[in-house]
């Protein structure tokens, strides 16, 4: 689906967030879609978190709408029940089980808060691939990071990957709190590693905006740095730095985008962000919470409004600009993940 | 439509429920959709009840928004008239009326609070091929019979067709009122007459659940029969009759499901019940009406999100078993209806 | 689409309304779509009208939802600039601009209190071809013009342009304010001159309704005149004109609705009317707006309810008869001037 140049939509051997640890229990399932799954999402007996695949093979129900057993998910049409593994432990109406009878099993591994999510060949599922969530800082000493709020957009993932990686709108969409023009008219440096695809902005004479100023109790001139790291195909951490001209850190804050596709033209949207300052300060968090809620919003709103224009669109189009460049590396990055998977 | 294997959605040359006999006045016409096609249902002056094709052939404009003029039906945009015979009987605009002018007047029956409509070709619009509705318990001496509810679902018809005969769901998606799991683990006995396919099930040491105890005015152990009756293309019945173990009824229910294709993926559920004690009894009757309709929710409920599951599964499948078999024979004969039609 | 034969759905070289001059201001853009494109309308710091493509080049972002600069747009997205000739003006994030980063800027008139747009090639764009507003009595001395309503039909442009040129509809679909049976009775007159296709209708002993006899203060028998004037491809022009028999003018009034396709099935309309008579009189403005409003809301309903019926028919068909020569004839005039485009 455009832009990507690919029909196959998103690479499936890959860890995806899923949730929100505090989401899952042993009382309810959840009921998500990723990649074009549908997913329920609950905790065994001990307390550990299961991903089925969300829909009973027998009558295709929603098994999210279902009851917990214990361990197991029974399904609320005719009782099928599945174990945390995926197979079927008991069809009401009969003793022998089919083999076939089982649903998939997703690995599914809780970090911090994240739940993430392998839907690929589970073979393949290595830990060691999820991003480093103390580099991340969703983990370091020092460091507050709170699990802010989650969406489902009506776009396809795309749309939100590019506006993550192009921040020359915080001055324009986001004008008024977190951005200023500033950040537009700085050229970006793009620079990729093993785990991430990062866009560097340094601004040596920025003046804090008033919510940025209140956040970190300092008024006039400041060096501020911006980097957006991508690791692919699903997280997006932003580092917000501020210094002293030539001098001391005043303080820094890191904002966490996790884009986990629900369906080729739907996205799954979680957000977290982290600071190293006033760690105890609860308003201060309250406060932050409030911007941002506010911007993701904006962000939802550009996202969607574009989707709607696209599907008007019979041939969609786009005209790139040199400030673009990591929004098209990220995009390259995620058709060759594709591309290797096809092969 | 999955998971019929023909392309074509419904057998045309059978009787089908349109409504109720109550619905129906000389005052305001009433719009349904059946196979595919626009109705409009109203009374003639007399009181018979008529059927007319519900567009106009000059603009498309639906007739049921109409107004009834004596025993004709006026098109509300530019007064088109039409008989009960379908014929134009008046153009405000001209004198000659074209032979091409008219629309389809569709056979309409009543018996007891049903209307039965019949799509296909008139010349085969037999009534004796109604269901018996002294053998359903409608129309038959000491049987009270209750006009409950209708509904029009976002589901193909046939995911109703296959809820209502699987009755093993009762023990799961109707735990708590109607349900219990010895109706989902008691083997069912499919037979077939000339008239209907029966699913039998016989439980010979049931303990009555809160709600059947309440109506029953009975409570312990009892012997339980059920019986779904599937008279193709169009009405399930159930029986449901208890009796004191090895001894005499303690009272017998019946319920009523019409099931009427709107289109390939909608469709009329008309609902009634009756029983056969304490026929006078009005405050029972409001509590089997309230039960009741909770159930049909939680029916409306699972076959809308199959539905939906199923719209979003390139391939739909399912997983068969045993206590499919009623469902399945009963599809097959629906089946073998449209390849008659058709051939 | 149907009705109409091409699959071509609309001549693009001709004028059309946008909206209102009231509409319009320098303090936030207007959102519109016409023939499938969006459209930002605003003005100029010197209170000229502007008409934009509605889409920045860039990143499909609607460029209505922007900024207005002096006279130029800002994109909310990523700040993208385009002055009123389309040029982009800035590039926040780069200094060279490149040619093809541009939008279309449509020729744009404003007579009267109408806003006029020419979507197709702009070199063609002469606004003598224009409808004479002092001939629609828009602008003539001695009446007065009130710009009454509009409103977006999920309806195919064609079911709107039927409507008007059949009137036959006034006596059933608008009964008991603006219409009666004479008007469907009496046999229109069709006739074409170079600038509109005429529907003419004289009824000699017509008695007014309760409306049109509060409205003109007048009791009794009146000559009628109505006149539809169909200026393809895009406005029609009623003329109600009332007689004391064989004697003078009592009153005469037009009421204009422009059709503008948004959309193959989406339709702006916009809809003003104008009068003779106590010109000065508030109150009877008010009550006829109160009056045509009902009437419109009719036509809406009407077209919608088509447009679903039409949607459901696999082959759309329709029956013509003689009172359909102005609509058929209006029809083949769009369709004239769509293969003329086409050629």
């Amino acid at each position: 689906m455009w832009p990507l140049k690919s029909n196959y939509d998103y690479p499936r051997n890959q860890w995806y967030v899923a949730g929100w640890s505090h989401e899952l229990n042993n009382e309810m399932p959840v009921e998500r879609w990723f990649l074009g799954e549908p997913v329920a999402l609950y905790r065994d007996k001990a307390g550990k978190a299961i991903a089925l695949e969300g829909r009973c093979p027998h009558r295709n129900y929603p098994l999210a709408k279902s009851i917990i057993r214990g361990d197991a998910l029974e399904c609320g049409y005719h009782g099928f029940t599945f174990g945390p593994d995926g197979r079927c432990v008991r069809i009401p109406s009969q003793d022998v089980i089919p083999a076939a009878c089982r649903v998939k099993a997703y690995p599914l591994v809780e970090k911090w808060q994240w739940l993430w999510i392998w839907m690929g060949d589970p073979e393949k599922a290595d830990e060691a691939l999820i991003p480093d969530h103390d580099e991340m800082r969703l983990t370091s000493p020092g460091w507050v990071a709170v699990p802010a709020l989650d969406r489902v957009l009506n776009c396809r993932p795309q749309l939100l990957h590019e506006n993550l990686t192009d921040i020359s709108h915080l001055a324009f969409l986001h004008a008024g709190t977190i951005g200023t023009e500033a950040i537009a008219a700085t050229k970006v440096e793009v620079s990729q590693n093993e785990r991430f695809l990062r866009g560097s902005r340094f601004i040596p004479d920025e003046t804090l905006t008033g919510f940025l100023s209140e956040v970190l109790g300092y008024e006039g001139p400041v060096e501020r740095t911006v980097l957006i790291d991508f690791y692919a195909p699903s997280v997006h951490v932003a580092l917000e730095s501020f210094r002293k001209p030539g001098g001391e850190v005043i303080g820094e804050f890191r904002v966490h985008h996790a884009v986990t596709p629900a369906a080729p033209d739907r996205t799954n949207y979680f957000f977290a962000w982290s600071r190293s300052f006033a760690v105890e300060d609860q308003s201060l968090t309250d406060t932050m919470n409030t911007v941002f809620a506010g911007a993701i919003q904006q962000d939802v709103d550009a996202t969607q409004d574009i989707e709607a224009m696209v599907r008007q669109m019979p041939e969609p189009k786009e005209l790139l600009v040199r400030a673009d460049e990591h929004s098209i590396r990220a995009r390259r990055w995620i058709e060759e993940m594709i591309e290797a998977e096809q092969a």
